[in-house]
């Protein structure tokens, strides 16, 4: 079954699960404890605090329910709104798209504003809802930060200013799964309401936290927000926070390790250079793509995503064959393109604890594979415009100088 | 952080979570995967046809749900049944308590069947409910198989009978969190239509599964049921089932890599070894029990659980000091005794991948305990009767005969 | 192949290679690395000088060596003696007499002080022979500190003030494998010379580490010594300890930062406390083996061994059937009686990182195998006995007080 | 201590250690075992089956001795041959330099035959010294199958027959520490008589195991070799495989679990395809070479070594700041230039469980080092000629056809 990933490392560049580096491993390897011993508590405690920085937020309240970004999604809807209440929602990629799905699932009214694949959020849409809200019927504004399907980030503190300019009081609620730890999110400077991320994403652990912070303005309206929950409920998390055994259910004891692991390598790099290095090798990456002269899927600059690039192929190419023989040929996972945009692009995420050379073999893969279906590259060209780049941008290891 | 744990190993006796074994912790001792690649289906297809053979069905449907058990509560309850269905559940500890708070925070007309904590269901009151029913308001019975807060088992093959001899249609709903794989559990011949478990129970594995299995009756109540529910939808697994593809979202990598590895134990060891394993252990645990001169917290030995024992102590004595001191002095983790029963009882877990040395290790220490509390053990009485029944009924290690 | 470990763990108490904490087995999961970069000299500096708290010494210069405890006795020997030279040795049981078939066929001249097996080195004897020596032909005094086949522990402070007493300037080597670590071992204080021990024993580290310790004197006779080496030769170590590369050839990348882990659990515990808990649970076990009715192979209590029990059985008993039979059927590793006492004594390991509950599992192991052997042990005994020792010794977890 | 690493993974190509394959790293994450149980024998019994293959020997018998590769030169030498005997050894780099060394200090008569370094052994010069020798003095031909310091591979078959066509019947001696697992090494074919690998080049495991292989001959030279040895003495070791208990002292169990893994990976892909993966890494290596306007070190092509390559850099470039700055700055880790070819060379070890990608990154990495050590490199050459190449002639991975 091992066997499965040949000779060598499998290259894992798909935009999450990502990497999970030796360190978080290592601390992951564990027996089972009890969890309602001291040890477990005193750790959630501190979990608690560091995850806020991660966010950006000091008011926050985070949780760090046992499930994946999907049911993240669910707390933070069905914590904050009751059925039939009115939300805008935007339509800009496949994962958007079954947010929306779950929006109308759990009975909500979704607004939903439709961008083209490729497109960012179309906030001019936003803000004449809001401007012609005068009633205050929208509960809240959901949005992704970064649409992991075709690569586009949001700008979040325009959202911001729109609300803000038309002194909206709707709930403003992120999905940050592709985003949080990898591109700079500021919940407490830009009002976020709901914010929320996957522990596979840019925290580099395995699947199984959803970790979901809540504003003092979200916690308030749980108190009233009549979405059936018992699960995904923040209610039996405050509680048992009070009692200051933390856990109303049992947590995954490896997932806490290792996101202590996970926060500690964070923390050591510095939230910043995290960011810069996911800029850097996101820059990188369109750098390479630039030379293949394929285009990216992400229509304006302003919304390139700094996590995943949805690379777009010639109509005579099927980008699920560069997806398989990828995989087939040279242990290399990347992307497939999803539904709208299936068979139209590739996506190579770089996001997590990644470094150049990773990236950079991971180009030179998508070179093979591209000349392998037959088209034209140049061999070298994409990467050897990311060496360009790199090579003149890349800080020394600071612990190493 | 991990000195916590002080010198030696933990001796890890809560009733979940278990001791991992090294087989499990080594197969969960790994980077993350792209699952949409061909090799994590392929691992799923295989994964959910032997999962069956745990809950002895052929017939039922099984979802390996990123959650806990409170959450495989949710999606047996949700996609079963809608709000207003009234439901006969059964009060007799601390995880039937939460079930039910559950199960009413979901809107079902829960009519609660109450026993003494330490006595099992009432069946009894089972049958005249039913027998009144002939208008089969009833749209389920839940139950759970294994109460974990009193050690109490109750017995699934008469709830069967009676629901037979009333020929009542009612969905047979069992939470089997702390049996199955551990206690004999036979969903087919008993009828159960919804059972689940959770991955940190018998199975020996963290946190982070939540394991439903559906019958085929289940499968067609969910297609009607109306409570909402999006994560824990069966819906979605089925879409993705019939695809091939298997996963709506995210999986947990390293827990299925942990199941394969739990499941190749189980079925090399023989599950019928594995119920004979756990009623020897606990046998030798009660019986340590009355050599000390205590009581077991379960009434009857109808109901005695073969993987937890609830300990009673005299009321001069408050069993949380014991599992405060256990912890503190002799690196043992003993289970607390909840809500009702706190400070009456202390709780052995004596299930999952275990032997009998542990155990023994586990019973020295408790009588050690005993006597730092003040009360007046004789040492080495309760091991020395433990260990007359081991050394009588302890087969031989098959692969080393 | 794992499944040969049957359900459970295994239980080792085999007197090396003994348990792995889990902090260790953590430490050593990971990749290997080049050990000509900065990070290994760096972390191999700061080994050096950790390594030598474990002997006392502040003089001593230690290598860690990449060999077993068999390379340590050839790297001591061959490093400060010449073929011919008379070296003093004491014959206590096998670990001694395969040390005394190395240094022979090491073409030393060697004078066997031999005792009966379960006595200590004979030091009147040493005595005498220092004291006819006035021509100081004797050029060193080879001793295990601890002799493994029959927990025999020699009293070294006695054999500095013999040496001291005839003013004789042999060198002390003393083989220290189950002791360092576990016993008190003062190098500087008593004057030894060359101490040695081995990864897979009191350190709790796989197997793969010769640790050897020099004393200046001992550095100084290596100038001379003109046994042949090369593999184990101080001098390319001190070469490289200079230039601050520190290795002559490759080291175990994961043995050092197991050694690292090590040390760090051994001085957070203390090495005073380390000592405590090896004497109070050596203590436990010869107390449950009185309870049984066993004598222990040392003779007087003076010997008797913190760090492994030899137990004497009946004579219509064969120690071996014990050994097979624990293991066979209680997952129990016991230590087989070797060359002159085989069949005659099982010995029971209790060094490493162990506590008081993994101690009693195996005593209550022992008690089934002895009855399971035809011993008329009432069960309960030798656990209770031990229990009553560690109910009033044993002290609070310091990190959880 | 672990962030030394940086961000992302070490990039591992020195030409030992090598990398370690996750699945090697899973079965040596284990506590360890009894040695003396069943179970670690019936294992090496299997393992040293298992281990004659990758030697391509049915007559040999192997020896897995814990040490280095410096402790197997030492076995294989003290084993065989007398102080004083007459041994031919060739000079030809760094390693063989060493090897020299010590077959001096172990008092034997080296009759060196030395090269330039980069240049393979000089066969000429043995053929005529094996002419003159018809009293058949030499004892030993001693050779390096390859180089690791110049990148050179010998052609053992050529060593061979000469030795026929003269009829001589010195023992051949053969360093295989940088080519067993990686070139074709066909022991019985050549008639090597003595052959040695270390664990940590391409079997791709910690550093910790040295493997000699002696052949008939060599075993029958061992019974009157004079050398004094103990710890590396065959004796010994045959001594307990006739008693089927296999180990004079203690094993590294995790190592053995090591060993086990690292063979059932090579013999799943099948050692032809490992070596044919090495061929081809080592070509594309090259070519990026040849791309970047560099000289191989290795002087001809028919010693082009497949397991490292040595560049030669211009003469105003250092190439310890090459290695130094890849270290520092990129997370890649190059072999330094030793000894004469010091700050001339650095080394790209391309051996073990590696695949086309990992390369690749590699070579990014290195191109960007020279461009910042001042070297006019295009980039993206190196690597387009590579993937030119790989792309061309990388075989599908088999599991995924």
């Amino acid at each position: 079954m091992d066997y499965v990933n040949g000779p060598g490392r499998n290259h894992l560049f798909v935009p999450g699960p990502v990497n999970i580096p030796d360190q978080i491993i290592r601390a992951m390897n564990r027996n089972n404890e009890d969890y309602r011993s001291p040890a477990i508590p005193a750790m959630t405690k501190i979990l608690l605090e560091d995850v806020k920085k991660i966010f950006k937020t000091e008011s926050g309240t985070p949780f760090l329910i046992p499930t994946t970004g999907t049911g993240a999604w669910e707390s933070a809807l069905t914590n904050t709104l009751s059925p039939g209440d009115r939300i805008v929602s935007f339509l800009i990629g496949q994962f958007s798209l079954l947010w929306i799905d779950q929006q109308q699932r759990l009975n909500f009214n979704v607004d939903v504003i439709e961008s083209e694949w490729g497109q960012g959020a179309n906030l001019d849409i936003l803000a004449s809802k809001l401007a012609e809200d005068t009633a205050h019927t929208i509960k809240a504004i959901c949005i992704v930060h970064n649409e992991t399907a075709t690569g586009v980030t949001n700008n979040l503190a325009t959202v911001r200013k729109i609300l803000d300019h038309y002194n909206h009081p709707a709930l403003f609620v992120v999905d940050g799964v592709s985003s949080i730890c990898a591109l700079d999110f500021r919940m407490d400077e830009w009002g976020v309401d709901v914010a929320l991320t996957g522990s596979q994403k840019a925290l580099s652990l395995p699947t199984g936290i959803g970790i979901v912070c809540a504003s003092p303005k979200a916690l308030e309206a749980s108190k009233t927000a009549k979405s059936v929950r018992v699960f995904f409920d923040w209610k039996d998390y405050l509680k048992f926070y009070k009692l200051g055994t933390y856990w109303p259910y049992t947590p995954s004891i490896h997932l806490l390790y290792g996101l202590r692991a996970a926060l500690d390598l964070i923390f050591e790099e510095g939230l910043e250079n995290v960011f810069a290095r996911h800029a850097r090798l996101a820059k990188a990456t369109r750098l390479a793509m630039e030379a293949w002269g394929l285009k990216n899927c992400t229509q304006k600059e302003e919304w390139y995503s700094d996590t995943v690039t949805a690379v777009l192929v010639p109509p005579n190419i099927d980008s699920s064959e560069i997806v398989r023989r990828a995989w087939k040929r040279y242990n290399l996972s990347l992307g497939l393109g999803l539904n709208k945009v299936a068979g139209k692009v590739f996506r190579i995420g770089h996001l997590g604890n990644l470094n150049e050379l990773q990236l950079l073999g991971c180009l030179a893969g998508v070179e093979m594979v591209l000349k392998d279906v037959g088209y034209p590259v140049k061999l070298g060209s994409g990467v050897g415009a990311a060496c360009a780049y790199l090579q003149n941008t890349t800080p020394l290891i600071p612990s190493r100088i």
